[in-house]
């Protein structure tokens, strides 16, 4: 995507051939600041501190983590150590594991000293399917937001939870992936920006990025979405997802559900914008399977902000003696899923539904 | 309530016999202040700029607030403009207007040289009766919580929404007098706060009030609640309302009505406490009738909270040029509503429940 007129990635190979190059996102969206990964453990520092975040560009970090894990010594034990400690990393997200595990098919097969150029090329690949799949989302999705304009004929109120955009992946992102594909087709549209708590991936990411592209939008409290689905203030929501059952279960940043219970209350289209890789076939009930991150009290209990003299800070927001929880990530049932925008179509949120569209992957 | 070992209300007569006192509000978690207010002015700047805030404690503000306008002179015309400036203080508290409308009636009748004191004693009245209002409340409440302990004999957990703890009334609180009543009843409880953007009301106030009062409690985003509910991890949500309609709708803080879908949709018993004073009997459909009071922008795109060397900072929390909405309030229908916990009992919210407990005050 642009960003004051040069085109960008979230991730990209250094030009020395043996590092990685990221946009780090906990600067943003006060500084557009990159990082450098030289090794494993910069890549991992990366996904665990959530430089990068979002479950497509997770995948890719892992990809090319792996590569670098490799690229000097690439026998079985540093490939199985690599992987090791790159599925820790974060517990939520199914693409890490989906990532390292391809990685691991394509290089099991070769001699060691083939494989560190093998596993760049796959983390390259891994990367640029993931451009493809974002565009193709994309359009599928700009089919559904084109017939809310082509019905209404006024501007397309869209609400979005945390950060779906080319942030969260290599480029186009998964929700917006639509959005940007609207835009480009002229349909003149609004997006509601959930500022996200506790990490504020909205107000610092979304907005930024929507901001960057020249969409119309508004912030607003994690509070405030259900009121304006009462008073029918918004079309549909588009949200994407870290881990889906095959059942169609979806389980994204924490308040998603929240948000699908309005929307369901109120007759508003609930959509799930997600690439195949996502789906953890292996799982049926994702709220009693899915295993939910518990991050740091400190995510609620300070934030991150700039003051007015430019300088980025953290405040603390409750008394000294207050403790926190924080669960990262809740499961959205499927029920409350009106359907899911996935690479190849959209498609019910249900078994057959996904099936249909992924039948090599799904099982009997 | 105790603090530090100190007896506390919200707000005071001076004693000096011509002002009144209030805890400032906006410097909570961080510093204990009081202010002194001498004139209609300084009650309605109090009220605008929510040093304090909370349906009942800004009822028996606008009560003194009063008396401060019409102490030097209590004509006509003087009553009425005192009366016009504190209603537009804040368009949604219903106990404003109520509060205001009590006072008039009356001073009216008595002759202008009778009313500073007959004000000045009518306001005092009406803070005497909050405090025993919310103590009824908490009373009628303990009842629901000792059936949850009795029940499970485990820790009763307990989810709040913003601040309706002592701090939004005049002592005791609504939706926390109960909680208060439990602890001292020896039930063991714990209580989940939301935090509550885009004011954090949750974090600065009902946790320091909990952890004042030495009750249980952790802080949480307001997008977690959802989750927890889903999991069985919460017994019974209790809040507050800052405008209830005849039918029972209940209008409180931004956020309420995705947590009252969450427990009807998790079979959780979702409460409001509230005073006879917020239900407006002119009103039969909260979505349709209530204004929503729509405040900054900046409270969405800044936040403040306490730096490393004790500074109390405001840090902006989007991209310069991002915009923002910010409706304060959100309308719970009835249908959402468990029961009403009133200081006359417990009832349905429901016209014939709310009809039952206020006879005289329903209309036809």
């Amino acid at each position: 995507m642009l960003v004051d007129g040069k085109s960008w990635r979230t991730i990209w190979p250094g030009e020395d051939g043996k590092s990685v190059e990221i946009i780090d996102q906990t600067r943003l969206p006060f500084e557009l600041v990159t990082v450098r990964l030289e090794q494993l453990e910069d890549a991992a520092r990366a996904i665990t501190e959530m430089l990068v975040r979002g479950a497509p560009l997770i995948g890719a970090t892992a990809a090319y983590g792996f590569w670098l894990g490799i690229r000097d010594c690439a026998d079985d034990v540093r490939m199985q150590a690599a992987a090791k400690q790159l599925i820790a990393c974060r517990p939520t997200a199914v693409n890490l594991r989906w990532a390292v595990d391809r990685m691991q098919a394509v290089l099991a097969p070769l001699a060691p000293e083939q494989r560190a150029q093998a596993a760049r090329a796959e983390a390259d690949r891994i990367a640029e399917e993931d451009v493809a799949t974002n565009a193709a989302i994309g359009r599928h999705g700009l089919a559904l937001i084109r017939a809310v304009w082509e019905r209404k004929r006024e501007t397309v109120q869209i609400l979005t939870h945390c950060n779906a955009g080319w942030l969260a992946t290599v480029d186009w992102g998964t929700a917006l992936a639509p959005v940007y594909a609207a835009q480009e087709a002229g349909i003149p549209l609004h997006v509601f920006v959930d500022e996200t708590r506790p990490r504020n991936q909205g107000a610092s990411l979304t907005a930024w990025e929507l901001g960057k592209a020249g969409i119309p939008h508004h912030l607003l409290a994690d509070n405030a979405g259900g009121h304006l689905m009462q008073h029918g203030k918004i079309d549909l929501c588009i949200v994407g997802s870290d881990r889906t059952t095959a059942s169609g279960d979806v389980c994204n940043k924490i308040g998603t559900y929240l948000k699908a219970l309005a929307a369901k209350a109120n007759g508003v289209p609930f959509y799930v914008a997600l690439p195949g890789s996502t789906v953890d076939w292996t799982l049926s009930d994702g709220v009693a399977q899915i295993p939910i991150e518990e991050r740091s009290a400190d995510e609620v209990l300070t934030i991150q902000g700039q003051a007015e003299d430019g300088r980025v800070l953290r405040l603390r927001l409750a008394p000294e003696t207050t403790p926190a929880c924080n669960p990262a990530f809740d499961v959205t049932p499927a029920d409350l899923v009106t359907g899911i925008i996935t690479e190849r179509g959209v498609c019910p949120a249900s078994r057959a539904g996904l099936a249909a569209r992924f039948p090599e992957q799904a099982r009997p």
